[in-house]
């Protein structure tokens, strides 16, 4: 079997994804977007970033928006158990030559960052400032109702070594994309720690680059109702893809894109992967309810386009899948 | 069968229902509740009325909140076919002794105005001032996204004498509930002119009250949403009754009062009348799903209050029912 | 204003479109996909023909199969207000030269069959057998819970004079399709008699065909399960178009086309039009929102194919149009 | 704080609730109720037993009906990470005092058996038989469209002590309702293991004896559409309390009870609580807003009425909480 099994002694502890940063070029046409379009809570805001977060979640944020001259994907931001495991992981990364660093950011405090090998910018910290729930302030309802960041999904131009180092990580394998045949090589892959069906996906591509990140909503009215409020505010052309249903995790999903093109899915209804015999599901590319359970199928612009890191070169993938794969 | 049949040439031409003129003690506290949280669009205000409507009605209100010292149904108003109606009906109001008189009312212009037998006070206008709808403007979506008036209902001191009246004006029987054996008295009944179940429905009980008006919503997702807001923002004991569905019509519902008591339901779901040979459908008061298909049982303020009529005496009704029958 | 005014005393009385009477070539593949998909409940059955209808309905059927070799839309179904109105109809149609006979139709009893100057295949008639609706039998629920017929929509070759022939029948404008200019052409037209957006539509195309017939479900949910089922049980290359929602009409719909080809949508969310000085609404030909208020584009089958009436002859239209524009 | 803070390293480890095992008087009464008017799935049966499975369960059952002379609730199941955590287990039970047996079985093989020390029937096993997943066959969508297997909750006698207990095994505090004042005792508690609101809920209350146990399904459109199936296949008495939203864990529910009185909540949208600085929330007794976000009120029934576990005998609570507090 070409796919790696978990590893149930992680050398730190991830608990989930947490929070992207992005770097926009106009503050006030992003929070018009996220704030009264999408439906995110601004928790608080300065001249250089703006902080979001979902109504369930009790962190300060998990989406900041910094003011930049050029769209980027900053960082993507995981949280870990404790402060303990910010130090296993700084030791991990000494031990195995992942550049890092400590820092003191804004909110959430001691924060270890690194450079993962394939160039992906990434975050870890233990605890972030706590915020009151907004679960019950049906009164501030805004677009899609978005309850909280549930993953992020990449280009990578290594796909197979970018999931072996993620799964030395603790990332378990949930479901999977692959080239049919002996030598099939994995085009996709879904990767989870909370329990559900990703907190971090791979897709063959140029790579380094992010190709969205999902909030998870109650229910697919929520998201019909944002394409009615998208359409009536002048982002209708923000509209990427769907509604529709993906094959890959079930979920009922709809991708929009933000005043810098960033992609944004609004996602709801996948399934509970917690299980230590949890096996990983197979789809062959040639397979197309994998992508699209029902729907119009997706543009090219959704195959193609996706956000840099800052300073990272964007590598050509390692092999051209027979079929366009990404999800 | 006690069922007058309807006429299909009255005396003039009554199109529907069309607004609901309420007076009420406080017109900013009835703008939060009908504006900010049921999510009825504010037309035009000044000093003594605040003027509204559902999204998709061209016509420039639909409820009238007029400033008074206690709170009572003003007016119920129906919409007739063309100013030839208008003359029609005073003349046939002469004929019969019915008190009528023409005013001028602002947005809707020549107005006939009426005191029906019963004390129930109504007006018919032809043409109103009209306005783009708000269909395709889903960002000023809030509370429960009423579209249009759907009906009104009314406690009636003499329901058969009231139906026999309204009949006679062309209002078409769909459903009614009725005591069992051979002198069954009618006990509620749902009447009709622009082809759903009910334009005007009349409930056995002390009168003349307006037991309620009726918004028509898109679906069941925007009453619980509806829910979820009242519940946040103050007004979780203005809910009534509700949700659920009621036998009769087959409508998905919610009850709830306004600051000044007066009730209000939201509405979807019922069926198409409008053929020639519609028979009316009849319910036995002995049979519960009438009332609640499901759900939980109505409370006694439900069956027992409702906002009177300025200067009308309110008057027991001609005889009580074997079970109390409101609906 | 190119747009014909309505007949307020047409020379009969039609209440509705009624029932569509298909041409297929295998009823147990088509009743497969209708009964068990769909979710009409099949109401009569014999070799040569299926009778189906939605949960509210009244009446016998609004859809009948009928085996055939080829496929074809045999007819299109309308109802009058009483057995006056079919002969008032025959003298019409005798005076203007319109074939016609009249015909004993199973379940609906004296039929008044007809074709009209275009080709299209018509039938009237005033009072079909009744059945016990459906509207409280949840424990039959399938596919989309379909309710009830709401309107055909048929491809003319001569746009404006089918226009004209169906607005002298007392059919009423509510929104059109127009080409920009002082000389610009009607591309399609919307009409009603029952007081929604529409009973019969018209599309400029090469004529007569059926493009479509439609049926009112409750809710979007019930659409988003249909594409879920379909997608579930062999039927996902049927779903042609959709889920999205009109700028006309408002409607949230779905398009999907049956083992015949035949194409069917399933409607929801439209609106009141029964106010005599109710105003049709123009669309320009160059506003892409017209079609697509939000969701994918609509494929090219959609806009060129349709089902040819038997006998009947198709031709080009009149004239090509600035845009493509069925709807 | 009266709280017990959780234990991170429990001395073994359950991942989640995983099956009920009810005794029931006739299985086929039963069986017609799970399988055609809630919408579990029947995986397997025999003249003694059926199992069920919600859509995304690829274990083998979730829901046992065990034909018996008296109902009653038989056992309830947690499923550990693997078959050494049953061995740690054990060894924990016979360093504790508690009786516990090893057993095999039907499709779930080596079975740890325990009688907790309050009388709650409990078993523990790493690995079931497993079954492809039904997410994606929507053709065999019935009911609630039930899709795994929520939680459990129970009446205890000893609320306390049975959350010591429990904390001890790793169950973590979400939420807890709480007597005011310096002695205020814990009335009501909810306690995860697998990262959302509950796994085990525990209710003052006359125990051993169990409460509901739950099924998660993915909108409030489904819940609601059991009501309407409810209604209309004989099931209306059996609906015991909502639709309606809990403050606790914010979930739009539905009670309901089957055949032998053992009672069901169909549970959706509550939110993710794996954070190991994840903090408990706590509600005062007298805040309404606790059990019913809104809602009508429970009845007598759902605050007195509960399963015994066969052989177990029913004490009284240690103290009785000022307002009756089962959530």
């Amino acid at each position: 079997m070409p796919v790696p099994s978990h590893i149930l002694d992680p050398p730190f502890n991830i608990v989930r994804c947490s929070h992207a940063v992005l770097d926009v070029v106009n503050l006030n046409a992003s929070r018009e977007f996220y704030e009264r379009t999408i439906g995110l809570h601004v928790e608080d805001r300065n001249d250089q970033a703006i902080y979001l977060r979902g109504s369930e979640e009790l962190q300060h944020h998990s989406l900041v928006l910094r003011k930049a001259t050029e769209p980027a994907c900053n960082r993507l931001g995981f949280k870990v158990g404790d402060e303990g495991d910010l130090d296993k992981a700084a030791s991990f990364f000494s031990e195995n030559g992942i550049v890092h660093t400590f820092a003191e950011r804004p909110f959430q405090g001691r924060t270890l960052q690194f450079s993962d090998p394939f160039g992906f910018e990434v975050e870890l910290y233990a605890s972030m400032e706590k915020r009151p729930h907004l679960l019950r302030r049906y009164d501030l309802y805004r677009g899609a109702h978005p309850q909280r960041l549930d993953h992020f999904n990449v280009f990578a131009a290594e796909v197979q070594d970018t999931l072996d180092f993620y799964a030395r990580l603790g990332f378990r394998l949930t479901e999977y994309a692959e080239e049919d045949g002996p030598q099939g090589r994995i085009a996709a892959a879904w990767l989870h720690r909370k329990g559900n069906v990703h907190d971090f996906a791979l897709t063959n591509g140029k790579g380094p680059r992010l190709h969205h990140f999902a909030y998870w909503v109650p229910g697919a009215m929520n998201i019909l109702h944002l394409c009615d409020v998208m359409a009536s505010s002048g982002y209708l052309e923000n509209i990427e893809r769907g509604p529709g249903r993906h094959g890959i995790s079930n979920a009922f999903f709809l991708y929009v894109r933000d005043p810098d093109g960033h992609r944004l899915e609004l996602y709801t209804s996948d399934y509970f992967t917690g299980d230590h015999d949890h096996a990983p599901m197979r789809w062959s590319l040639k397979d197309p309810r994998r992508q699209t359970l029902w729907g119009a199928p997706a543009p090219r612009s959704w195959f193609e386009q996706g956000s840099p890191f800052p300073g990272q070169a964007v590598r050509e993938p390692q092999f051209v899948a027979d079929v366009t794969v990404t999800d």
